[in-house]
């Protein structure tokens, strides 16, 4: 059983950039950190600012009651914890998840968790390292309520907003997944935009104040969006997904006839054409989303 | 020559939804406004508000020293005002073409009305129908400087932001292909997130706060991100494309264990994985808008 004085210690396995900001986050806030990474040397800063540096990850999970891993992927997670001597060290103690990955892989550890008798919370971080430990960092949890609640106090200290989003260990991952989608469907959509204005001798700076105009739109129209997808009702009102089809075959011609792959709009393009073709054409585009997603 | 009378009275042609709002913000605003459309009887609650209709559109340009068109496409602006009577009634006096379509199809309009003594001026209107005399408007227009500036005053009636981006005629087409590109994109991400949260049994409603963050995020980005575009320089400080590579694997294979289409982002994580493969895995994710234009 981990003393008071462990419950409150904390453990990062995983020093890339964002395992090192979270490990400085516990360090600024004065709790005793230990810190481990698989490849020597990443721990140098961490250690000079109070870390203790282990030299095992089971010395590292032993020196604390809570384990906060961050590293590239579950299988990465999984080349560590499921060693033996690491695997035992973290009986009875909590294991939180930052890693990204798939919800699968979320309901996978959790089994192992559970069958190890080690407690086990999924999360992740939604903005960049710089946010970490400022207002800015948002924070997703998923996993039971009880040992979210007893880590919560050791976790605010990374700073920003924490939601936990319910007691399904997947949940998480799968808002991550989501939101992930969001973000770098819209960048390629403005990488893509850039190329096109470059084409037609429009410079990026000259586009940007009107590309975070259309960046500024999208949140109200987002949260509409939300309720007439789970509605199931799309009101084309004004703007019908024959005119996204419209648009989008202009973007695809003007990029074309300059040699710009338009790959990512012929696909956007593709599905409008499906729904229109099975007789939404005077519906919202977001009827798009009962088309992707054939089971409700 | 136009009268002075005939100087501040407007025509619009073509009444769909976009054609009466404008028509609408001009009789607002006390205008001498006559208003055609191919289809007849759309202009029944125009008249109501005190409209001129036209019986036809040599009859209704006749009417004003400056026509504003907004119809489907150049085509059907090409069907109304190449027949000889229009084209001939447009003489001296000025054509504001609101329509959205191909920069390349502007430069030809324009080209056109310099050899028929018709002054031309192109816009595209950026923002929804109810929009349209209010402060939320936005309107890009290009052109002749002078012949903007001499119906300003006419054009500012329909409220919002009105640019002039510069005498090269086809700018206007330009800005609005590149925005709608980033705006149609960014909805293609937004309709295929919510499907993958269904899937995961997360609702709409769930993850609209949560995706009205992301959007949040983008108008920095999309700004600090030009700024690399136009310099050629691509810092991927602690977001490399190689991560971002991991991130689109991720949502395809979540997509595809739902049985949902992934086409989008299996075409913009082909982008990234291209960018990758020739070197610049260490880069930022706009990287590849040199990829997609190679001529700079």
């Amino acid at each position: 059983m981990p003393s008071t004085t462990e419950q409150s210690a904390v453990t990062v396995l995983g020093l890339g950039p964002m395992g090192r900001a979270l490990a400085g986050a516990f360090l600024d806030a004065g709790l005793p950190t230990t810190v481990w990474n698989r490849t020597p040397g990443r721990d140098r800063d961490l250690v000079a600012r109070g870390a203790s540096g282990a030299v095992s990850p089971e010395e590292a999970v032993a020196a604390s009651g809570l384990t906060v891993v961050c590293v590239v992927n579950y299988d990465a997670v999984d080349a560590i914890v499921r060693r033996e001597a690491v695997t035992a060290a973290l009986k009875g103690r909590t294991m939180v998840n930052l890693t990204a990955d798939v919800p699968a892989r979320a309901r996978e550890s959790a089994d192992w968790a559970a069958g190890h008798g080690i407690g086990y919370l999924d999360g992740a971080i939604m903005t960049p390292t710089v946010t970490i430990g400022t207002p800015g960092a948002v924070f997703l949890h998923s996993g039971p309520e009880e040992l979210y609640r007893r880590h919560r106090a050791v976790l605010d200290v990374l700073g920003g907003t924490h939601t936990h989003l319910g007691t399904e260990i997947g949940r998480a991952a799968a808002y991550d997944i989501a939101l992930l989608d969001v973000f770098w469907t819209a960048m390629a959509g403005y990488a893509h935009a850039l190329a096109v204005a470059r084409a037609e001798g429009v410079t990026a700076r000259e586009l940007a104040p009107f590309a975070k105009g259309i960046g500024a739109i999208l949140p109200p129209i987002f949260e509409q969006g939300a309720e007439e997808v789970d509605a199931g009702t799309f009101s084309g009102e004004g703007n019908p997904i024959t005119s996204a089809v419209s648009s989008m075959a202009h973007i695809v011609h003007v990029s074309e006839s300059h040699g710009i792959d338009a790959g990512v709009m012929r696909a956007a393009e593709g599905l409008a054409r499906r729904a229109v073709g099975r007789g939404h054409g005077a519906d919202g585009f977001l009827r798009i989303t009962e088309l992707l997603n054939p089971r409700r």
